[in-house]
């Protein structure tokens, strides 16, 4: 019997979010942010532009071909791929780092880079975010003035059988419009569930 | 593909709060309670004498030994056990009608108990509630007027054999002292997020 009645250590999680193309999963991602939530919040590298507003090593690393060529040569990335094409990849050493650190950490891959995380960290926890319908999601893509009509055919396609794969995750949460606040308060309780499991998630990588 | 882009449909959980004697069972229930939850609080069938202020048909149902061997006989009850000399027993026909309802239902039960809620129900929610020390739960039992230095020592002991039994359980949560707030906040937050699982944990009695 030791002095503490159980042991309870948490154990910091790898948590993924993901879901079709404009589903919604950076402003999730960014409402977290702003809530100041103490999670790592993985950037991500990426050979596309930035957007508009978008900054460089905060929302994405923009990287250039050549260098996202030599992380993938020097095995620097946990996931990477090729996404309406372009290069977008999570870096391993950053992760480690922040799971060393005690800190949960958090990232948006897009769904087959989920898969790709759950065969390298099985106990890594995949949250599905989703519309509530695919007008929702239509929708939700017209806004964004970057989309060519052929580009949005193609995200749609691509949501359509992502929706598929549901069954690999772990938890499914619908980012309804207008309740991006709702949307974050149940990640939020998840992560806080998950820190309850009598078994833990432990990632090692 | 649906209207709904992806079918949510949360099915009704049966989640017991199970742990040793002692560690607020009661106190935790009373205040989700009195936060007016939304759940069906199941309401034990037991032979023991009613403590102080406790209501029958809203604590307990305080049974005769001789009806409470009806309800084992007719099959009425989804467990029971002799607990301290006397028996305590939950109404399958009661949790019945509330899942068929369509609402969560959330019941106490000792930690042998939950074992068998486990065997009948693979799919129930089994949260452990411990306390932070055994010091702590010493205290805890002292402040309860009606336990006798043999009793204390029984109730120790026993505890100390449940805490073994851990690993049977899905979520462990202490309810540190002076703390029932975020006691009841982790258990309802633990309840949201499996309502988002993938999985669903669909109870069939």
């Amino acid at each position: 019997m030791t002095d503490e009645f159980v042991p309870v250590h948490p154990v910091p999680l790898l948590i993924v979010i993901s879901g079709p193309s404009g589903v919604g999963k950076d402003s999730v991602l960014n409402r977290m942010k702003e809530r100041g939530l103490p999670f790592h919040f993985v950037v991500t590298a990426t050979t596309r532009p930035p957007r508009e507003g978008e900054v460089d090593g905060v929302d994405y690393f923009f990287v250039s071909r050549e260098k996202f060529a030599s992380m993938i040569d020097n095995d620097e990335l946990l996931e990477y791929a090729i996404v309406y094409e372009e290069y977008k990849g999570v870096p391993k050493e950053q992760i480690r780092q922040a799971l060393a650190s005690g800190r949960d950490v958090i990232m948006r891959v897009d769904v087959q880079g989920a898969a790709t995380v759950r065969k390298l960290a099985p106990e890594a926890l995949l949250i599905f975010l989703t519309a509530e319908s695919e007008a929702d999601l239509v929708a939700r893509l017209h806004k964004r003035k970057s989309e060519t009509a052929e580009s949005l055919h193609l995200r749609i396609a691509t949501a359509r059988q992502e929706l598929k794969r549901i069954d690999e995750f772990d938890y499914v949460v619908v980012n309804r419009n207008g309740r991006l606040e709702e949307t974050v308060e149940v990640i939020q309780a998840i992560i806080r569930a998950e820190h309850h499991r009598v078994k833990h998630r432990k990632v090692t990588l």
